[in-house]
């Protein structure tokens, strides 16, 4: 027994006109109207929350599943869920309405149009989709060439999850695509209108869909390389920056042990000192010279020291990865 | 031969009435009753450790072994392994008892509404067990966003065993429902009233067992990709961690070297003290102000780096991954 | 031409009674009597260290490898190679005695009794060799729980490795089982007796050694899954301890930094000792109460830092990964 | 309705003569003569910079899109998109001119030797790619062996990052081929003289085109594991080089401990002399010799100390990889 | 138009007696006896870098191309590429010519016998590399558990190398193997001789090729099981490797802020020496025997400090992986 919550759809009709629909009673309507099964619903109610897209082929109806989109078509109207009046000026809802009006008076059946013209809204998703994150993940890449820091590694993992999930998305949405194109009986059950004026088709006569949905399939693949490429450099950049990070680690225990011995060094001269302290009396005392040749002799060792070891330090402080 | 211990089942009639049986008599009368083989028994009385869901469609039943459910699926009779009276207000049982009882007057018949409620269940178990790892996942992964400490990361090994176990199981599921759809001959065997009345199907008519069990697989395929995602997050955010701590480390040997370079410093100031005092005595000892001022200078400069040292530490410490 | 070396087996005759062969001219008649060919007998003598195990289906015999199992087996007898009297106490060589001589009156065929005892048999070696694994896995991963040290990680690496081969074992006998399963041909082909009487059987008339084998393919998978959990396990333990290390070692350098800091501080006092001990002289040194004052302080000082620093260090010391 | 922007093209006929397409005009006849669909132009409108290959078959044409290469095949006329005067003496143009113009009087139609003269072209660039790639990555690992340098491993991130993307595309175009080869009914499609003619083929009657896409294949798929095997051979090192990085680190740690422990002993040297700078004056300080003696053993002794430290951080600074 | 370069070959007659080829002139009627296609020759001229192995199968020969083997064979006679006299007594030409000579009576057709000695050679070097690179494996991996040092770890790059080609290599071999077997028209257009004769064979009747390379397909799938088993031990003693590393680093680091608190400790003692310095005069510098009290106290705390800590860095310092 399907649940009468509110549930807001835009209607189309044969001619592509659209109307908004929500109250209850409209709705149960509706339902008993397209064969809904109660389970059906429950998908559609789920909002847009769902990872995996379903092509459902009942026998006067496809129910369509993909991205934020859950359709009905039938052979002589599309039932969009979820959407109500603000969508109406949306890209999706004017094309459908145009395409399903069929101004060009083209020889595709309504249902294959109402189909086509929701792939397209679905390719252009995912373009601009993919555009946006290989162009993010890109910048951040270039970025941390330039200098790894933390901030920049941080945004890195956003990045990263983000694309993953989109790469996963994708590629679903491709598997759904080839998996129909494989199948022929799919393909026939996509004509309702044939079905429904009782013209029976042989298997193999799907030649439009089948065109239609390769492309589709095509353009989804090419987005999901894209996506696998970008992927494929984070990782390398990844394992890359893990070995720069651990080279500097070693220059600067390097230079850290090198300081040692400098310190080491420095140390003779302490020591020196110190047991010069008891006895100059006894030697040099007398000769006051002695003491700014020896003041001035370290002080300037140790500032040449500094600055050096500073120097050095500045140049292994700047990790960048190009030159 | 089969082993006579006590084995717990509660039997479903064919009007959805149940009793629970566990005496040795009855138990193996109901074997013999059933057509049971003496190895079904041993899967059966493995209990509920076993990892590998499997559907055995029998010349008069159907032996389904999924998640703790282990169950003999007949044309008029379900019998429910492992199951004793306190769990006859479990809902499974209610479920089935009610689902069998064909109060609706469903058209399906008696053992594919059986399959569904188990199914069902089967759904509603990994669906509760999916929610409830998704979110403590993300949680311990925000959480260790907001810092990176022991007790975080032990837990985080913790929870991502049972995250790849969960995705294991709800793998293995997701294939056995898939695998049965791929086989037609096995959809139509699971029609035990009509192969008991003696009908014979065709091998392609099994559209609602069919839509039955798609829906089932997207259902359990939406599960699964939901953990892949998760999993696919600890991943990522494990390398970046690596990474992030890899550049944090190599900041505090930065800082460190700071540290040894201010000591070869100081130490020149030390030195100097050293020289100083045993000439002090020729020079300077007589004129008492040079005490006071080198002591406050060199205890202000000291002061002074202490607390840059302190405050530079302070930013090091806090490795976050938010900003 | 088949090599003369010495092979020992034990053979099998119709009704279960075995004796062994192992001089040279008996061998010679045996591989004659039993259609073997030259290659087939390089394999046999290959011993135990076999990897790939196989099922060949000849003409009139089945000649299997599988784990340290090598056996011909036709419609009315059964050889056992690489066995000897030794052996015939083993329960392999009693159980196939048994079940062929068949004392239950089962109606399957000799050769499938044959087939169905010798991969109980390989079932039973797999299971308890992977509860060993398992177990022994389970237990150094608890104890790199609670502590990780040098020798827990170098038996880690033992284990791992076997892990590893025996999941590769495993899934080798799995697929040749699934791969026999797939082939409709090759399972009638195991009807020797059928062969033997002329009996043609169709394709599809196969199905108790179909349940036969899916059985034992199930039983495996649960065996394969099982290992693949445990090894999954041992990768997830081993990121994560990566991690734990580096994070400890951040925490090893944070506290080193803050001994440099205190060191830096230390100094202070020092310099100020070294300056105080050519003026107090002329200042305090009249007054001898301030010398134990600044001694015992600084001694304070210094206890309490080295107190502070013993017990932090403790405390990072011990990395757990319980709590 | 297609976008009218310039799109330039080089047109084949029959007799293998060619010249070039430009204008607006004749672009639109293009068109419609060539049965093109909007989408079709789209894709070639698209430029180079599409991942995914593809090979359409119509009912009268064959349009590719491989590599930098979108070209319409039909019976009669092939057509070279984005191509342009500067392209005529290209080796592709030269290539098709002459095997079209069949002077060789070869068997083959039309159209397959197109096909072949693309695929070949198509070859012998991805062929001199991978020389190129694979000569690079194997100069730069020989000099890693050597040492390991920032600057090498920011170049090995470029290389390893191209040597990607150029497997991902080499692999594409072999799985195209493959895909073509596994169907009979494209191969066939593939002979549009035939279906000109009126000539029916039987669904496998397609050796000629068979072998040689087979031979392409082949051609492919050497590529594609030279590639892999390069690509393997950077994630080895990649790996080794962690560990030796990681190894070295630990013997400068080692290093750097050993310093302190001769900071500490040195320690006693200066601790003593503090000891000695006051009481000197009670025991020694009358005896004149002991100053020179002490100072020379001590200075010695660092100078001993300073010369092997320097000697052996010289040892580890160099991380080489060969010998 | 084939080009006329040298092209030594060594060819068999119906009779096992072979000659060698070299001249041009010679050449040039070969291809044209053989059926070769330039491509052929393109193919065979590479030499044996070729890393796809491949068996074309033409209408009157067979074309192999597999490891350093290029051969032709065809109904009566065979010709092994790339081979000169010197190669006469090579164990492929001697076993080859025997082979076809058939002293057996072998009922094989002459093409099946020239197959199954090139695959018994093809094998024979695989077993026999396989045995060399694991043993070489598994000595640098037993080396390594004894002591990780840059050497065993450069020499383990250069192993592990060569063995994931070796994998690729045997692997390629074996998928070629599989993938003839998977199409019976391959099998059957391997016999020759009945197509010479004009015999047809039926599709399915090749079981003697069939059971040949099935076995050698069980062969090469043992050898590249054995190496993958190789290749996954190398893969965990890497990782465990590096697991050591890394805790072995935390041992020293600790090791080192043990030595800072000594220093810290000491450093109490050099500060009380300094106070005391000047102070000793007024209180303790009469009783002289206070001096060597002072001095040989804190002269052997310092030996004692100094021999612990060499002793336990001597411990950190053998990194070994067995007891």
């Amino acid at each position: 027994m399907p649940n009468n919550s509110l549930l807001k759809c835009i209607v189309f009709d044969a001619n592509g006109k659209f109307k908004k629909i929500s109250s209850d009673i409209q709705k149960t309507q509706l339902i008993l109207k397209h064969d809904l099964l109660p389970r059906d619903l429950r998908k559609i109610d789920k909002g847009s929350d769902d990872i995996v897209p379903s092509i459902l082929v009942r026998e006067h109806s496809i129910l369509l599943n993909i991205l934020h989109i859950r359709t009905l078509i039938k052979a002589d109207s599309v039932v969009l869920f979820n959407y109500d009046q603000t969508f109406s000026n949306d890209q999706l809802v004017s094309n459908l309405s145009q395409r399903l009006r069929n101004v060009t008076n083209d020889k595709l059946p309504y249902e294959i149009r109402a189909l086509e013209t929701i792939f397209m809204n679905v390719m252009d998703n995912l373009n601009s989709e993919m555009k946006v994150q290989v162009t993010v993940v890109n910048g951040i890449l270039k970025e941390l060439e330039g200098h790894i820091d933390m901030t920049k590694l941080k945004y890195l993992l956003l990045v990263s999850k983000k694309l993953q999930q989109f790469q996963q998305k994708a590629t679903l949405i491709r598997d759904l695509i080839d998996e129909t194109l494989a199948h022929d009986d799919d393909l026939v059950a996509l004509y309702l209108t044939d079905k429904k004026k009782g013209t029976s088709r042989v298997t193999t006569d799907h030649e439009e869909v089948e065109l239609l949905l390769e492309s589709y399939s095509l353009h989804c693949d090419a987005i999901v390389q894209t996506v696998e490429n970008s992927i494929s450099d984070v990782k390398t950049t990844e394992e890359i920056i893990n070995i720069i990070l651990d080279s500097n680690r070693n220059e600067l225990m390097l230079l850290g042990l090198r300081f040692n011995i400098g310190l080491l060094s420095f140390g003779t001269l302490l020591f020196v000192a110190g047991v010069y302290g008891m006895n100059l009396e006894n030697f040099i005392e007398e000769k006051n010279y002695w003491f700014p040749i020896v003041c001035t002799c370290s002080l300037l060792t140790c500032g040449w020291i500094f600055r050096k070891s500073m120097h050095r330090l500045g140049q292994l402080t700047r990790i960048q990865m190009t030159k």
